[in-house]
């Protein structure tokens, strides 16, 4: 999947910010492949044909490097899934839509290794330090992001009163990370289907408790 | 959680299998913090006291210690999830029996970084090779096994006849990574009962279609 790997950056920006959105656009796509732990500053130069010297200015060590690249990620991912879901009604639509906007993100093939922080949280999860506490707390926003839209769902009476909505978040939240997985591993669509029957299936039995 | 790695290996073998066993077993645990690609002569040499020369006579090549770690992995997991499952009657009871058994081998922290091959399949999704090949072998297998016995369970009856298997087992298997994935970031045992909470209720309702 390498050649996914140089698909151009995809805002317009002036050109030193372009030059730095470029590097890190380059190094997320390349972390979900060789891992964040194999992203050095001399790789990534080797690998967007730039000098590690003038990679250290703009990064200064491979940590910085590591949190400028997440923060990359995150800015794909909320234009991707975040903001889309926007646009729905709060409730019920709006959770449904940020669950469909991830997996259209995950298939986008944006991150050739799937969703990003799923790829570097499997890396990092046994590893203490900043890079491990700022993909969790990414997960943390991303769970508080589809309870808040359950919780809202409840008491737009969209959902039934008496639904535990940490164990409606919880099996919604499983069945995308295993489309992931199994995306990256088979490439097949149909693990998409599995997880879209799967969540709306949980959404309709919470609605007749 | 460093110091979940030296524990000891688990079985009696003679004195040549033993050193082979035991260095397979550090190697193993060692692979799910810091990766299996992590996983070099030099570095398991040194973390386990041993020279690199009497390393590369057990395996000769990183590729064949990476490989003999899988299968040394695998063994533990038969000896914790599918051995004990063949003492349940097959059908629902065994289909049952593997989720649960699989959520004790996670939580017993036998390696640190969760289930073997979740964390390993993470690392290799995107690597072509013979490590890929056995571990997406393994993933093959797992759930070949979890959907013979919920084939089982619906010619027994215990599962309606007009259920869905393939999709049973994606959300039974969703349930297992989350609940894996969550273990190992937040250590909290409440993951466990988010995922047999959804098993549980999920099999439930493939009784009453």
């Amino acid at each position: 999947m390498a050649e996914k790997i140089d698909t151009p950056v995809r805002r317009t920006r002036s050109d030193g910010e372009r030059s730095r959105a470029a590097i890190l656009a380059a190094a997320s796509k390349l972390a979900t492949v060789d891992g964040l732990e194999g992203l050095t500053i001399g790789r990534l130069a080797d690998h967007i044909g730039m000098s590690k010297s003038g990679l250290y200015a703009h990064f200064g060590s491979k940590e910085e490097l590591q949190l400028a690249t997440i923060a990359s990620a995150e800015e794909v991912f909320d234009a991707d899934v975040v903001d889309p879901a926007e646009d729905a009604v709060p409730g019920l639509d709006r959770l449904q839509t940020l669950a469909d906007r991830f997996m259209v993100h995950v298939e986008s093939g944006v991150f050739p290794g799937g969703c990003f922080f799923a790829s570097v949280l499997g890396e990092f999860d046994t590893r203490p330090g900043r890079v491990r506490d700022r993909v969790a707390a990414f997960m943390g926003g991303w769970t508080r992001r589809l309870r808040e839209q359950a919780v809202e769902a409840q008491a737009r009476g969209q959902i039934d009163e008496g639904e535990d909505i940490d164990q409606l978040v919880f099996e919604i939240q499983s069945s995308l990370l295993l489309a992931n997985t199994l995306w990256v591993l088979t490439e097949s669509p149909e693990v998409f289907e599995r997880a879209r029957t799967a969540i709306s299936g949980r959404i309709a039995r919470s609605r007749r408790n």
